[in-house]
């Protein structure tokens, strides 16, 4: 494409784009599409001849559009959010425009040492001390299995370079809780520890992970032979944004030579302030940490931030050296290619650095409190409700409560009952949200955060619980 | 960020980008900075206050262009391509202002239907039958990590669930090349096959993988009571493009039950032309394939296609299935999450979908063929030159030589005197090559391949090389 054509229809895009976001509220916030019903609207071959991209908007309006879930609508109350904040989207647009690849320092300095910049103001804003320094990785999925790599190679002083997880006697063994998100077990199943050396403990009745359990569970696993390896702690569970026992797993770990990983994808970005870090107390114990400032803080996906306190091991897990990739600054910069997985990497810090320079720390911070404000209003409503029930503490933005109709017991009831009030809110095309069972009860998982959500549209779902319940 | 002020920033944007691209060919091709210049101009705390995005393009001008190495630049001859067309730029731009999560079919079913029907499109156009299935991946080192960990679990018949590869007792062994990329040892390595149980062939004078050596290593291995798992045949291989026997391979990977990747990450875009088809003929045996669109395609980084012959397989490695992520589809749909590590997806389909209706498969077509026939052009120009050596077959677009000049056959003097032309080369700002070491002998590597380059691009590096040989 000419950049002549690229300016006329790259305008006629940006024009799209913030007519999308300011009409986004209007749009029911959950595609109502049937399988299938994008497919059809497309050839089912490719174009022999270039069309050219004229009609480009008229494209994204019919056959894109209708199959969005709109993940930015006010009315977004599911999974986690993922904000994609519009100074992010520009930083997007400047990523493929520069068309510039990270994977070396040489391949393009300013991606490497503007990631190095804004990872370190991340970590100052989060209040972490200097032992951590952070890279951009993809998820927290892929943070949380580079963890357990380093964890892994660490206990097995590094069996990677010799017969790997195959030749290793003793199993080496991986803790998290049984709230721990998917990602740790997939991550620890990949990375080739097997499920029967993964253990997800037990919790208590806030959902954290019990500390005796897991003291005893690695005791048996040293009993029997094994050997403790990697634990993880969850800060913000993905159900109920429960709170592992930091300070007591970083005193297990110290004990017993065990790799801290911390899994704060949601609830990272809210240490921002300073009044939550409580949750995250005895941070400074980790060996890693994962946080996703694209749920909550809006750099848009993907850009998940890996925090480790031995970037040299992470390396030396991740590296290889081919000729091919040697440069001639080598020893004197920072090659993030060795820092995670992919060899290419793309300038991703670019919407950490548009998003603080538009909204500084302040901003942000006054954007998360509000939305724990928000949190606590709706937590008001339940507990003062009559047939409401609060199903978990409200340590973050995340409410999960159910309704239990007068006289109903049976858990079968009450699932298909508040199943029912779920499927009648989603249906309206308001609001939008993800079912989730906790400990064998059904709950309604209420999870706020996206930045268009403000109380009033809270105070709009939760009329809109009110009149489902009574409805159903 | 409000729209309004969006639309303003985002018009100055896509002006920025028309004029980058404009002016790029004027820029020195890699960045002349030195190590920590970017980083100092920079403040070392983040901003306390939001400061908007006023000056965005000064920004970029000031900061980070000097610190861009131009990727797309008509005069970039290093590593492998990675072209940005700016219909993709497009997409990227329209992906990160939906700011859908594709994850879940349902979390946004445009996402998951745009990639099936694409994905296929790209099937038709390699000429692969139906019996493969394509899904989007980052880049080739997680597409090829993912094709180990497939062999891995196929041949431990879902070892994963169980002890994983701590529990394996005969050892799984890959086979590959020693020209294979170095990815193909991380992914075997971070698998936890470990070194040892890594096979990496020797090559014949082309530079492909020996038949015969493969086969007495997979029955030394059988022998010893080990099992060979896995092997990846490059087709293109990074240093020279050379071109593993690929029906040889299928036929040893069916006779011994052997998993075969094919590693066709830069060659794999060249089969959209029925005549270069030949480089992988016998593909159709391969379990799975990787090539990189983001490469010589010009979708723009990262959209690195894997395909499979059984993603229920895939899907059996990479899912777990927590009750946060169940929706009304499941089972009638393709949930993406459980095709590859990251949980969370971007809508990546968009850059495929806007390149091809921009440019119709007739149009990359005369892209490629031009390149090709420019490096059959410098591959003559070499041939026919004194002290000229061409060290390599040209099978695709790059081209290996090394001057030698009269009377020197020490091979470290040889390695000075072709670096000492590179960095002649390179110095001049108007080209990029990046080194290679090939079985001991340093050599420069051209790759052709970047978009804007034209023959006269690829006759000014010639003589700019004709050059420097003279003068150093």
């Amino acid at each position: 494409m000419d950049t002549k054509t690229f300016r006329r229809l790259g305008h006629e895009l940006v024009d799209w784009i913030a007519e999308y976001r300011d009409r986004m509220g209007d749009l029911p916030v959950m595609s109502p599409l049937e399988p299938g019903d994008v497919k059809r609207l497309l050839p089912s071959q490719p174009p022999a001849k270039g069309e050219g991209l004229a009609g480009l908007t008229g494209d994204l309006d019919r056959v894109v559009l209708p199959g969005i879930t709109h993940w930015n609508h006010p009315g977004f109350f599911a999974y986690f959010p993922s904000n994609s904040d519009l100074a992010s989207v520009l930083a997007d647009l400047a990523c493929a425009g520069l068309g510039a690849q990270g994977m070396s320092w040489q391949t393009s300095p300013a991606a490497t040492e503007v990631e190095e910049v804004v990872m370190d103001w991340l970590r100052q804003m989060l209040g972490l001390d200097a032992a951590f320094t952070g890279v951009i990785q993809d998820t927290a999925s892929t943070s949380t299995f580079c963890a357990l790599l380093c964890a892994r190679e660490w206990s097995s002083a590094f069996g990677q370079a010799r017969g790997g997880m195959q030749a290793e006697e003793a199993p080496l063994v991986v803790y998290a809780s049984d709230q721990a998100h998917a990602s740790v077990e997939k991550a620890a199943l990949l990375a080739g520890f097997g499920r029967n050396n993964l253990r997800l403990i037990g919790t208590d009745d806030q959902h954290a992970l019990r500390l005796d359990l897991l003291e005893r569970a690695i005791q048996e696993d040293l009993a029997a032979g094994r050997r403790p390896c990697a634990m993880v702690a969850a800060i913000g569970t993905t159900a109920t944004t429960a709170v592992d026992p930091l300070e007591g797993m970083g005193r297990l770990s110290a004990d017993y030579g065990i790799w801290l990983h911390v899994d704060a994808a949601m609830a990272g970005t809210a240490m921002i302030c300073p009044e939550a870090r409580w949750m995250w107390k005895g941070i400074e114990e980790a060996d890693s940490l994962v946080l996703n400032p694209h749920k909550w803080m809006g750099t848009g996906f993907d850009l998940s931030a890996y925090f480790t306190k031995d970037p040299e091991h992470l390396i030396r897990v991740m590296s290889t050296n081919p000729s091919y990739l040697h440069t001639d600054q080598d020893g004197q910069v920072k090659n993030l290619r060795d820092w995670g997985i992919p060899l290419g990497r793309r300038f991703r810090a670019l919407k950490l650095w548009f998003l603080l320079k538009d909204q500084g720390v302040e901003g942000l911070q006054a954007r998360i409190r509000r939305d724990l404000a928000n949190a606590q209003w709706l937590k008001a409503q339940v507990e003062a409700a009559g047939g409401w029930e609060l199903m978990a503490p409200v340590n973050l933005q995340t409410v999960c409560l159910r309704h239990v109709p007068a006289g109903v017991t049976d858990e079968d009831d009450l699932r298909a009952h508040n199943l029912a009030i779920q499927g009648r809110v989603n249906k309206g095309g308001r609001f939008y949200l993800t079912p989730s069972v906790l400990k064998g009860r059904q709950i309604l998982r209420v999870s706020i955060g996206s930045a268009a959500t403000e109380l009033s549209d809270v105070e709009g779902l939760w009329k809109a619980l009110l009149d489902a319940a009574a409805a159903v």
